[in-house]
């Protein structure tokens, strides 16, 4: 009979649990409702938010999906507006449409290259109808997204980001970076988080991911945006009351966990090195900027990444399965180098085990 | 100068703070990924919601006003649908009118009778489009709301809602109830949660209402209506991470706060009443049936509502005011008798002070 | 066996054919893409339909259901926008709802008086959220109608009109008006049509209704609500191609058939006359203002409106059921005082022979 | 003072003037209301398309953009639809983006490639969720177009299209072809309309373009499908009167024109080939499959296409203009072989006299 003593949940950043200090600060949270605006560890932290990204105003929300939603809708309040964004970017693939579904905001994609950046050039062939004309929606918005999440937690660079905001601005549009895991960028690249966003007009980011906060994201922008964003949240349904609760872990996990971004990046270093080494595995470790790693199996394997997944769960370690051919594994603040070291050691095990019976 | 050492906070239900026991199980709560799927406490949760309003699932939702919102868009998931609701619904009235401008549901609105229920006749005659005729939208739910929160929190006796899920089957149509308070109407009448959504094919529950707890509220139904529902959540936004911070502390309301509502309304009764013989004020106490009054002031008083609110605000009384000629205030749990009698007391004296002052 | 050598169609003033003129002008007629915007005929009724109502500019569109959706569209252009209309207004009960499922802009029905009009402190009242607030959405329309359809085509008084016009503009709201059948109101009132419409922001006329056109509606307004309207009609794929061929018979319509209409009136005032003597029929000539007649049977008649209806279809009369209880009769230039006596001698046959089979 | 007594209008094969026997047949024809459905030419009208399409039922509608509005609302009618359509499709560029602004369907774009295929294995890769997952839209429809407008009027082979509607058969998806230009892809390819669309569930054919009506397209499909596109064309206000007279005309063009495309195709490769021979000017006749001519300035040229077009309009030569490098040219059955090369002659003399005055 096998005892899994140890778990190794590597699917998301998401996963983590309050720590001791979280929970000792939401024991204490004083709170109000802050529907009728009075919560005062929301306000806090909106405040905190805001300076640390250098804007004029934040909002609480319930999930990084909301705070896109609502910052797109935000920007796009006219019917038949155009975004522009990548074709490979989290907003497009993974909020399920709700852009489209729910705001008829018309999503134009352009080609998202490896490095999470989409050509300058691209983006300004992609702009359109600022005179109004008969056939087309008119762009209003450009979206960005640091990490890049589906290219592995590449950073975008604060030159190219500029760029890209010098030319939303030549054309009069705005620009909407979804920051999920933007200290994430902050820290590899680093430069400080309201520096990477100077030129945006609004950022989400998430208080529960790399942050490791239980509970929400957080958007800025100006005061006039963050007034219209407290209307679309109402109408969404995302007000709620008695956050403080929420925001006083995540003022903790601002205080407390940004520092440890940096070892989470070094363990995922670590741990792409520690695959890449071993035979059938193919990871680019190069390709690992911060706390995201997917990886394939050889095309001569033959294991196949769902084999490897379910194998290494019965050991304790959690990924998750990105498509048929790749999975993904995500560091956080709670994954140890330890940890890291167990997991190149199931891996190792398992594939041999696999392979002397006979693959898959 | 004054000072104010007490503070009556009566604008809404929703302004409870967390009890110790509460925020005893929140600092405890053992929590997961809930977007994942994997939140023990908020499964937990869902279970015992399920169970108490009779229905096979339930889900966790931010707000009562997404718990509305994505019930009304899974009853109506097809284009051209159309929900009838009462034109004093708090879904009408009260929220952003969502289920159109982000759902692109037609509502069509029939007049509230002034004890929340809806003449089923006038229900009947504005069904339209069984066989899907090319003018008109297809009704595809009727929406009820217990207790119904702008009549004063009247209940909707359970021989009505039995009558208008009736009509429901027999048009093939759906029933959602807005239940925010419907634990509220239960001991009003005696009558279990169950038994008063017997017909439901959905409720929305508001756990920060009357239950106290600090945030979110449940949707129930069946589990194709539940499987359904998560999606739409997702789409908003609504989807959260470690909830089971909340649902412990919602777990704890269930428990402990039920229980309460009875002498909410022994309360409410007490205010009415108490007010009922200030002069000037326009009160009716047999109309309040259980935890929220609404008030006017009499014709011939040279006193606005405004003004007498804002000067009990001086006592640190609040209450909200409701357009301009009526105000609420609503019990809770931690609303005493003493604060009930504080109230009247700090009424009549303002009310004195005002008129000696010439009114406004 | 019956021969019906004469038919006479009074479902609707929709139902006219083309008269030789007309025919003739379409034969003739020079077209162009309107859709490029050249087509001059479309051009030229532009113009005259804007000149005819006092606006600036006009718009052909396919019919008016799409010219009451792009007019609504166009003033509401922005997300959570609401629209005051009458609960038994042409765009609330007979155009499928297009506003909310399509547009996502939130009715908000207020009580149709029985001649068309909303009380004027009915519509302020509804009138909200000038300042934003989080709950409502943002009233931006009131619509009216005239005539108005379901109350029989009773006319809405100029002074009314120029009422709800103040109204608009003392709140920054923009009027739209439903005009469908507006040249009707203007001979029944003796008042001309730009002057009826002055307060107006916009208005939807019909062509193919009492003016007798094969086709179309046109919507006037400003220069700028008419750039966005073109828009709009494109969305919707009401951009037309060589619609002069149409445009043509328009013109004509509007020289040779306004004129008719008073005989309309007339004959409807004849048939109504003559119905309210026959036994078991109930109709009030008084309050058949245009060309529209609703009726009824009375009461303890044994003869449902229903049979009346297919019984006089035999004959060669065809009107139109109407709910279960009343049917429509509508007057236009094609039925004669010899087909309203006509009418009126097979009714009364019709009925004799009913009741003497021993009613239904 | 130059005199144009000559006009050669190549911007589009909209702009089309109805012929004398069109013409004739307008004047003729039999009508009643369509919107009640009760017009006999439209029915003659819709009956033939469907027959030549080999589907079991058509409906009339303004435009080719409501015949792809409403043939995506109908395939994609509940909530959270997505579509896989090319990017560079008119459906997807050049209609508004009105099924994400109108209908709330999110596109889902994959590449064209130049001859107006989608590599069927990238079809395949966007197919997603057909289990309901929680973040993703469910792809309900494939579109695609033929011909291709935007590269260049390239015909799918119908063995491309069997393959993709057997993929869509596979997974349960239902297949549009947006066939505005059917008729030329069918002719130019040999096959019969009905054959080159026996896998698709929905075909729109535009009437006006290289067929020659003045106004209106045509959708086939099942009767189930018709049945719910007249609900949406009703709500889109494409419902129209007297639709008779328009299609009287269509129905002449079909039999009239039709066998003229092959020679629209003969002249644009005549033009083609033309113009390949003048010194400057980029065209490849051998892209040239049917009615439609993108060409472009060589790059060392010193004059500009907007040059090009602007001198030729002053010889009565009509182009389009499409971005700041190309313009099109469409061949129809009113441009003779003469005018083809009364327009290689122009364009012969105006480089030269560009290029003599010094180029722009």
């Amino acid at each position: 009979m096998k005892m899994v003593s140890r778990k190794v949940d590597l699917r998301s950043d998401t996963v983590t649990k309050p720590t001791d200090s979280m929970r000792a600060a939401m024991a204490i949270a004083e709170v109000d409702d802050d529907v009728l605006g009075y919560d005062p560890i929301a306000l806090q932290l909106e405040e905190e938010m805001a300076k640390l990204t250098g804007k004029e105003a934040a909002l609480f929300v319930p999930s990084g999906t909301m705070g896109n939603l609502i910052s797109v809708l935000v920007h796009c309040d006219i019917r038949g507006s155009e975004v522009i964004l990548g074709d490979n970017s989290h907003i497009h693939i993974l909020e399920n449409g709700g852009i489209a579904t729910i705001g008829g905001v018309h999503p134009r994609t352009v080609k998202n290259n490896d490095d999470g950046t989409i050509d300058i050039d691209l983006i300004e062939a992609a702009i359109r109808n600022p005179k109004g004309e008969l056939f087309f929606p008119t762009t209003r918005l450009i979206c960005l997204e640091n990490t890049h999440a589906n290219s592995g937690g590449k950073c975008l660079p604060v030159e190219y980001i500029d760029e890209v905001g010098e030319l939303t601005k030549k054309h009069g549009l705005k620009l909407h970076i979804d920051g999920a895991r933007i200290f994430n960028a902050s820290i590899a690249l680093g430069v400080s988080v309201d520096r990477l966003v100077q030129t945006a007009d609004s950022v989400s980011v998430c208080l529960s991911k790399g942050l490791g906060a239980p509970v929400g994201s957080v958007i800025v922008g100006s005061k006039s945006f963050i007034a219209k964003a407290k209307r679309v949240r109402k109408t969404l349904g995302g007000g709620m009351r008695q956050i403080g609760i929420l925001c006083a872990a995540a003022l903790i996990a601002i205080k407390e966990n940004v520092p440890k971004l940096a070892t989470d990046h070094h363990n995922a270093k670590l741990l792409a090195s520690g695959l890449n080494q071993i035979n059938g595995v193919k990871v680019d470790p190069k390709s690992v900027e911060t706390n995201i790693i997917f990886f394939e199996m050889e095309e001569d394997s033959k294991i196949s990444v769902e084999t490897v997944c379910k194998s290494l769960e019965e050991r304790g370690i959690f990924m998750m399965l990105d498509g048929k051919t790749r999975a993904r594994m995500v560091l956080h603040h709670q994954i140890s180098t330890s940890d890291v070291e167990y997991t190149l050691s199931c891996f190792q095990q398992t594939l041999s085990g696999i392979a002397a019976a006979g693959g898959n």
